[in-house]
Protein backbone atom coordinates (compact mmCIF):
# COMPACT_ATOMS: atom_id res chain seq x y z
CA UNK A 1 0.00 0.00 0.00
CA UNK A 2 1.41 3.66 -0.92
CA UNK A 3 0.39 5.87 1.49
CA UNK A 4 1.24 9.60 2.04
CA UNK A 5 0.24 11.50 5.10
CA UNK A 6 0.48 14.98 4.53
CA UNK A 7 -0.66 18.40 6.35
CA UNK A 8 -2.00 21.27 4.37
CA UNK A 9 -1.16 24.47 4.80
CA UNK A 10 -2.03 27.61 2.58
CA UNK A 11 -4.66 28.75 0.60
CA UNK A 12 -7.56 27.10 -0.15
CA UNK A 13 -6.56 23.78 2.15
CA UNK A 14 -9.70 25.46 4.74
CA UNK A 15 -9.56 23.29 7.89
CA UNK A 16 -8.15 19.89 6.70
CA UNK A 17 -5.75 18.35 9.33
CA UNK A 18 -4.20 15.15 8.80
CA UNK A 19 -5.16 13.69 5.36
CA UNK A 20 -3.85 9.68 4.50
CA UNK A 21 -3.64 8.80 0.35
CA UNK A 22 -3.74 5.35 0.20
CA UNK A 23 -4.02 3.11 -2.30
CA UNK A 24 -7.78 2.17 -2.73
CA UNK A 25 -9.36 -1.62 -2.18
CA UNK A 26 -12.72 -3.27 -2.55
CA UNK A 27 -13.58 -1.83 1.43
CA UNK A 28 -13.60 1.15 -0.08
CA UNK A 29 -16.00 0.48 -2.89
CA UNK A 30 -19.22 1.99 -1.10
CA UNK A 31 -17.34 4.97 -0.24
CA UNK A 32 -15.90 5.37 -3.91
CA UNK A 33 -19.67 4.86 -5.22
CA UNK A 34 -21.26 7.49 -2.94
CA UNK A 35 -18.43 10.02 -4.32
CA UNK A 36 -18.27 8.84 -8.05
CA UNK A 37 -22.48 8.11 -7.92
CA UNK A 38 -23.90 12.09 -8.01
CA UNK A 39 -20.71 12.67 -10.27
CA UNK A 40 -21.24 10.87 -12.99
CA UNK A 41 -25.33 10.72 -12.53
CA UNK A 42 -24.72 14.98 -13.12
CA UNK A 43 -23.21 14.00 -16.31
CA UNK A 44 -21.79 17.43 -16.60
CA UNK A 45 -17.62 16.66 -15.96
CA UNK A 46 -17.31 13.06 -16.88
CA UNK A 47 -17.63 11.68 -20.50
CA UNK A 48 -19.44 8.53 -18.50
CA UNK A 49 -22.98 7.09 -19.00
CA UNK A 50 -24.91 9.15 -16.68
CA UNK A 51 -26.27 5.85 -16.10
CA UNK A 52 -23.70 3.60 -15.69
CA UNK A 53 -23.98 0.88 -12.83
CA UNK A 54 -22.27 1.29 -9.90
CA UNK A 55 -20.77 -2.43 -10.74
CA UNK A 56 -19.34 -0.77 -14.23
CA UNK A 57 -18.04 2.52 -12.34
CA UNK A 58 -16.10 0.78 -9.87
CA UNK A 59 -14.96 -1.61 -12.25
CA UNK A 60 -13.77 0.96 -14.23
CA UNK A 61 -12.47 3.64 -11.67
CA UNK A 62 -10.19 1.19 -9.57
CA UNK A 63 -10.06 -2.14 -12.25
CA UNK A 64 -8.49 -3.51 -14.98
CA UNK A 65 -5.46 -0.64 -15.41
CA UNK A 66 -6.32 1.69 -13.38
CA UNK A 67 -4.70 2.01 -9.95
CA UNK A 68 -6.61 3.94 -6.98
CA UNK A 69 -6.28 5.92 -4.21
CA UNK A 70 -8.26 7.40 -2.01
CA UNK A 71 -8.07 10.61 0.51
CA UNK A 72 -9.02 10.07 3.80
CA UNK A 73 -9.15 12.07 7.41
CA UNK A 74 -9.80 10.46 10.55
CA UNK A 75 -11.44 7.47 8.54
CA UNK A 76 -13.69 8.97 6.27
CA UNK A 77 -12.94 9.33 2.84
CA UNK A 78 -13.00 12.67 1.33
CA UNK A 79 -11.95 12.29 -1.99
CA UNK A 80 -10.02 9.67 -4.64
CA UNK A 81 -8.29 9.39 -8.23
CA UNK A 82 -7.02 6.97 -10.20
CA UNK A 83 -4.36 6.63 -12.40
CA UNK A 84 -3.55 4.64 -15.84
CA UNK A 85 -1.80 4.54 -18.80
CA UNK A 86 -3.42 7.09 -21.83
CA UNK A 87 -2.08 4.70 -24.47
CA UNK A 88 -0.37 1.65 -25.17
CA UNK A 89 2.49 1.05 -27.06
CA UNK A 90 4.43 4.32 -27.90
CA UNK A 91 1.85 6.28 -26.07
CA UNK A 92 2.40 4.18 -22.99
CA UNK A 93 4.70 6.94 -20.98
CA UNK A 94 1.77 8.94 -20.72
CA UNK A 95 -0.36 8.59 -17.69
CA UNK A 96 -4.01 9.75 -17.23
CA UNK A 97 -5.85 10.80 -14.28
CA UNK A 98 -9.34 11.17 -12.90
CA UNK A 99 -10.03 12.48 -9.59
CA UNK A 100 -13.38 12.82 -6.92
CA UNK A 101 -14.13 15.15 -4.28
CA UNK A 102 -16.61 14.24 -1.47
CA UNK A 103 -19.54 16.95 -2.04
CA UNK A 104 -19.42 17.50 1.83
CA UNK A 105 -15.52 18.54 1.92
CA UNK A 106 -15.22 20.51 -1.47
CA UNK A 107 -13.63 23.47 -1.27
CA UNK A 108 -11.07 22.20 1.20
CA UNK A 109 -7.99 21.56 -0.88
CA UNK A 110 -8.90 18.30 -1.34
CA UNK A 111 -8.86 17.78 -4.88
CA UNK A 112 -5.40 20.09 -4.53
CA UNK A 113 -4.17 17.48 -2.44
CA UNK A 114 -5.27 14.59 -4.92
CA UNK A 115 -3.46 15.69 -7.74
CA UNK A 116 -0.18 16.70 -5.92
CA UNK A 117 -0.20 13.14 -4.58
CA UNK A 118 -1.54 12.16 -8.32
CA UNK A 119 1.78 13.83 -9.99
CA UNK A 120 4.29 11.97 -7.31
CA UNK A 121 2.98 8.69 -7.71
CA UNK A 122 2.91 9.38 -11.88
CA UNK A 123 6.71 10.55 -11.61
CA UNK A 124 7.31 7.20 -8.96
CA UNK A 125 5.37 5.34 -11.92
CA UNK A 126 7.65 6.43 -14.61
CA UNK A 127 5.65 8.26 -16.45
CA UNK A 128 6.91 10.90 -18.95
CA UNK A 129 4.09 13.18 -18.37
CA UNK A 130 0.21 13.44 -17.27
CA UNK A 131 -2.68 14.34 -19.86
CA UNK A 132 -6.82 14.83 -19.21
CA UNK A 133 -8.05 14.14 -22.48
CA UNK A 134 -12.04 15.34 -22.27
CA UNK A 135 -11.93 18.45 -19.89
CA UNK A 136 -15.22 20.13 -20.18
CA UNK A 137 -15.12 23.55 -21.01
CA UNK A 138 -17.37 24.55 -18.23
CA UNK A 139 -15.52 22.50 -15.45
CA UNK A 140 -13.88 26.13 -14.77
CA UNK A 141 -12.84 24.68 -11.35
CA UNK A 142 -11.01 22.17 -11.84
CA UNK A 143 -9.34 24.02 -14.73
CA UNK A 144 -7.94 26.38 -12.86
CA UNK A 145 -6.58 24.14 -10.44
CA UNK A 146 -4.74 22.18 -12.72
CA UNK A 147 -3.43 25.30 -14.80
CA UNK A 148 -2.47 26.65 -11.32
CA UNK A 149 -0.59 22.76 -11.03
CA UNK A 150 1.56 22.89 -14.28
CA UNK A 151 -1.24 22.12 -16.85
CA UNK A 152 -1.22 23.74 -20.23
CA UNK A 153 -4.58 23.10 -22.49
CA UNK A 154 -2.85 21.86 -25.84
CA UNK A 155 -6.06 21.05 -27.27
CA UNK A 156 -9.54 22.02 -28.14
CA UNK A 157 -12.34 19.97 -29.26
CA UNK A 158 -15.53 22.63 -30.39
CA UNK A 159 -18.69 20.76 -28.96
CA UNK A 160 -16.97 17.95 -27.68
CA UNK A 161 -19.53 16.97 -24.69
CA UNK A 162 -23.05 17.21 -24.71
CA UNK A 163 -23.46 19.28 -21.20
CA UNK A 164 -26.87 18.62 -19.84
CA UNK A 165 -27.62 22.26 -19.48
CA UNK A 166 -25.34 23.35 -21.52
CA UNK A 167 -25.67 21.46 -24.37
CA UNK A 168 -22.39 21.69 -26.35
CA UNK A 169 -19.32 22.51 -25.07
CA UNK A 170 -15.59 22.39 -26.09
CA UNK A 171 -13.44 20.30 -24.20
CA UNK A 172 -9.81 21.20 -23.47
CA UNK A 173 -7.14 18.71 -24.12
CA UNK A 174 -4.53 19.32 -20.82
CA UNK A 175 -1.26 17.87 -20.39
CA UNK A 176 1.89 18.43 -18.21
CA UNK A 177 5.91 17.04 -18.92
CA UNK A 178 6.06 15.60 -15.82
CA UNK B 1 -23.58 -5.71 -44.05
CA UNK B 2 -23.13 -2.00 -45.58
CA UNK B 3 -21.62 -1.74 -48.77
CA UNK B 4 -19.96 0.98 -50.80
CA UNK B 5 -19.22 0.33 -54.74
CA UNK B 6 -16.71 3.42 -56.15
CA UNK B 7 -14.76 4.08 -58.66
CA UNK B 8 -12.04 6.48 -58.01
CA UNK B 9 -10.53 9.07 -60.73
CA UNK B 10 -8.39 11.46 -60.11
CA UNK B 11 -4.88 12.23 -58.29
CA UNK B 12 -3.81 9.83 -56.13
CA UNK B 13 -6.00 6.98 -56.81
CA UNK B 14 -3.35 4.87 -59.10
CA UNK B 15 -5.30 2.08 -61.29
CA UNK B 16 -7.92 1.15 -58.66
CA UNK B 17 -10.77 -0.35 -60.35
CA UNK B 18 -14.42 -0.80 -58.42
CA UNK B 19 -13.61 -0.77 -55.23
CA UNK B 20 -15.98 -2.24 -52.62
CA UNK B 21 -16.35 -1.49 -49.20
CA UNK B 22 -18.28 -2.93 -46.90
CA UNK B 23 -18.76 -4.81 -43.05
CA UNK B 24 -16.21 -6.82 -42.08
CA UNK B 25 -16.39 -10.37 -40.45
CA UNK B 26 -14.75 -13.30 -38.85
CA UNK B 27 -14.16 -14.45 -42.45
CA UNK B 28 -11.89 -11.56 -42.68
CA UNK B 29 -9.40 -11.83 -39.70
CA UNK B 30 -6.56 -13.85 -41.75
CA UNK B 31 -6.84 -10.32 -44.34
CA UNK B 32 -7.40 -8.36 -41.56
CA UNK B 33 -4.30 -9.33 -39.22
CA UNK B 34 -2.11 -9.88 -42.78
CA UNK B 35 -2.71 -5.55 -42.79
CA UNK B 36 -2.91 -5.03 -39.24
CA UNK B 37 0.36 -6.97 -38.23
CA UNK B 38 2.97 -5.25 -39.64
CA UNK B 39 1.44 -2.05 -38.89
CA UNK B 40 1.57 -2.87 -35.13
CA UNK B 41 4.69 -4.90 -35.02
CA UNK B 42 6.54 -1.73 -36.35
CA UNK B 43 4.77 0.54 -33.85
CA UNK B 44 5.25 3.51 -35.48
CA UNK B 45 1.87 4.92 -36.51
CA UNK B 46 -0.17 2.93 -33.45
CA UNK B 47 -0.20 3.40 -30.00
CA UNK B 48 -0.51 -0.53 -29.72
CA UNK B 49 1.51 -2.69 -28.14
CA UNK B 50 3.89 -4.02 -30.83
CA UNK B 51 4.18 -7.53 -29.74
CA UNK B 52 0.59 -7.65 -29.63
CA UNK B 53 -1.60 -10.58 -29.96
CA UNK B 54 -3.27 -11.55 -33.43
CA UNK B 55 -6.33 -12.47 -31.11
CA UNK B 56 -6.14 -9.12 -29.47
CA UNK B 57 -5.69 -7.11 -32.06
CA UNK B 58 -8.68 -8.87 -34.08
CA UNK B 59 -10.56 -8.34 -31.29
CA UNK B 60 -9.97 -4.70 -30.87
CA UNK B 61 -10.12 -3.36 -34.43
CA UNK B 62 -13.42 -5.69 -34.78
CA UNK B 63 -14.76 -6.20 -31.54
CA UNK B 64 -16.19 -4.49 -28.53
CA UNK B 65 -17.63 -1.11 -29.51
CA UNK B 66 -16.20 -0.73 -32.75
CA UNK B 67 -17.54 -1.72 -36.40
CA UNK B 68 -14.83 -2.44 -38.78
CA UNK B 69 -15.49 -2.14 -42.66
CA UNK B 70 -13.36 -3.81 -45.16
CA UNK B 71 -12.23 -2.18 -48.69
CA UNK B 72 -11.71 -5.10 -51.10
CA UNK B 73 -11.10 -5.24 -55.15
CA UNK B 74 -11.96 -8.29 -56.96
CA UNK B 75 -12.08 -10.09 -53.40
CA UNK B 76 -8.77 -9.12 -52.55
CA UNK B 77 -8.32 -6.73 -49.19
CA UNK B 78 -6.65 -4.21 -49.56
CA UNK B 79 -7.69 -1.81 -46.50
CA UNK B 80 -9.95 -1.61 -43.28
CA UNK B 81 -10.92 0.83 -40.84
CA UNK B 82 -12.85 1.02 -37.60
CA UNK B 83 -15.32 3.64 -36.06
CA UNK B 84 -16.65 3.70 -32.65
CA UNK B 85 -17.82 6.18 -30.05
CA UNK B 86 -14.65 8.00 -28.70
CA UNK B 87 -15.84 8.90 -25.71
CA UNK B 88 -19.13 7.53 -23.36
CA UNK B 89 -21.80 9.77 -22.12
CA UNK B 90 -21.60 13.24 -22.90
CA UNK B 91 -18.78 12.73 -25.28
CA UNK B 92 -20.40 9.82 -27.37
CA UNK B 93 -22.01 12.03 -30.38
CA UNK B 94 -17.47 12.18 -31.43
CA UNK B 95 -16.51 9.27 -33.12
CA UNK B 96 -13.14 7.69 -33.57
CA UNK B 97 -11.62 5.99 -36.44
CA UNK B 98 -8.72 3.50 -37.77
CA UNK B 99 -6.85 3.10 -40.86
CA UNK B 100 -4.96 0.54 -42.26
CA UNK B 101 -4.23 -0.24 -46.03
CA UNK B 102 -2.51 -3.57 -46.95
CA UNK B 103 1.51 -3.01 -47.99
CA UNK B 104 0.76 -3.96 -51.62
CA UNK B 105 -1.64 -1.34 -51.96
CA UNK B 106 -0.13 2.05 -50.97
CA UNK B 107 -0.04 5.25 -52.75
CA UNK B 108 -3.27 3.25 -54.49
CA UNK B 109 -6.11 6.11 -53.31
CA UNK B 110 -7.47 3.05 -50.80
CA UNK B 111 -6.92 5.23 -47.68
CA UNK B 112 -8.82 8.55 -49.42
CA UNK B 113 -11.73 6.19 -50.15
CA UNK B 114 -11.55 4.71 -46.86
CA UNK B 115 -11.85 7.82 -45.29
CA UNK B 116 -14.51 9.09 -47.34
CA UNK B 117 -16.63 6.10 -46.39
CA UNK B 118 -15.94 7.04 -43.05
CA UNK B 119 -16.96 10.41 -42.86
CA UNK B 120 -20.19 8.97 -44.54
CA UNK B 121 -21.03 6.53 -42.27
CA UNK B 122 -20.28 8.72 -38.84
CA UNK B 123 -22.63 11.10 -40.73
CA UNK B 124 -24.73 7.89 -41.01
CA UNK B 125 -24.58 7.09 -37.59
CA UNK B 126 -25.52 10.53 -36.00
CA UNK B 127 -21.49 11.33 -34.87
CA UNK B 128 -21.50 14.85 -34.90
CA UNK B 129 -17.30 14.88 -35.15
CA UNK B 130 -14.73 12.53 -35.67
CA UNK B 131 -11.84 12.79 -33.65
CA UNK B 132 -7.91 11.32 -33.93
CA UNK B 133 -6.79 11.13 -30.22
CA UNK B 134 -2.90 10.51 -31.00
CA UNK B 135 -1.84 11.32 -34.37
CA UNK B 136 2.10 10.71 -34.09
CA UNK B 137 3.70 13.66 -35.97
CA UNK B 138 6.13 11.63 -38.35
CA UNK B 139 3.21 10.23 -39.87
CA UNK B 140 2.77 13.08 -42.42
CA UNK B 141 1.49 10.76 -45.07
CA UNK B 142 -1.98 10.41 -42.79
CA UNK B 143 -1.74 13.79 -41.49
CA UNK B 144 -1.92 15.53 -44.99
CA UNK B 145 -4.37 13.53 -46.39
CA UNK B 146 -6.73 13.99 -43.45
CA UNK B 147 -5.96 18.00 -43.76
CA UNK B 148 -7.53 17.35 -47.28
CA UNK B 149 -10.29 16.10 -46.03
CA UNK B 150 -11.54 18.79 -43.21
CA UNK B 151 -9.60 17.67 -40.29
CA UNK B 152 -7.85 19.87 -38.56
CA UNK B 153 -4.85 19.72 -35.65
CA UNK B 154 -6.30 21.17 -32.89
CA UNK B 155 -3.98 20.16 -30.55
CA UNK B 156 0.08 19.45 -29.77
CA UNK B 157 1.06 16.66 -27.12
CA UNK B 158 4.74 17.41 -26.42
CA UNK B 159 6.86 13.97 -26.74
CA UNK B 160 3.35 12.00 -26.23
CA UNK B 161 5.00 9.27 -28.63
CA UNK B 162 7.58 6.97 -28.62
CA UNK B 163 8.99 6.21 -31.89
CA UNK B 164 11.08 3.14 -32.02
CA UNK B 165 13.90 4.51 -34.42
CA UNK B 166 13.12 8.80 -34.12
CA UNK B 167 12.46 8.41 -30.02
CA UNK B 168 9.92 10.84 -28.23
CA UNK B 169 8.18 12.76 -31.20
CA UNK B 170 4.93 15.21 -30.74
CA UNK B 171 1.78 13.54 -31.48
CA UNK B 172 -1.21 15.56 -32.64
CA UNK B 173 -5.04 15.46 -31.75
CA UNK B 174 -7.30 15.78 -35.20
CA UNK B 175 -10.47 16.66 -35.35
CA UNK B 176 -13.25 17.50 -37.93
CA UNK B 177 -16.79 18.56 -37.49
CA UNK B 178 -19.42 16.58 -39.51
Amino acid sequence: MTGLRMRLTGRGTGNLADLLIRTATAADDAALWAMLEPVFRAGETYAIDQGISRRAALDWWRGGTHAAFVAQEDGEALGSYYICANQQGGGAHVCNCGFVTAGAAQGRGVARALLAHALDEARRRGFHAMQFNCVVATNTRAIGLWQAHGFEIVGRLPGAFRHPTEGLVDAFVMYQVL
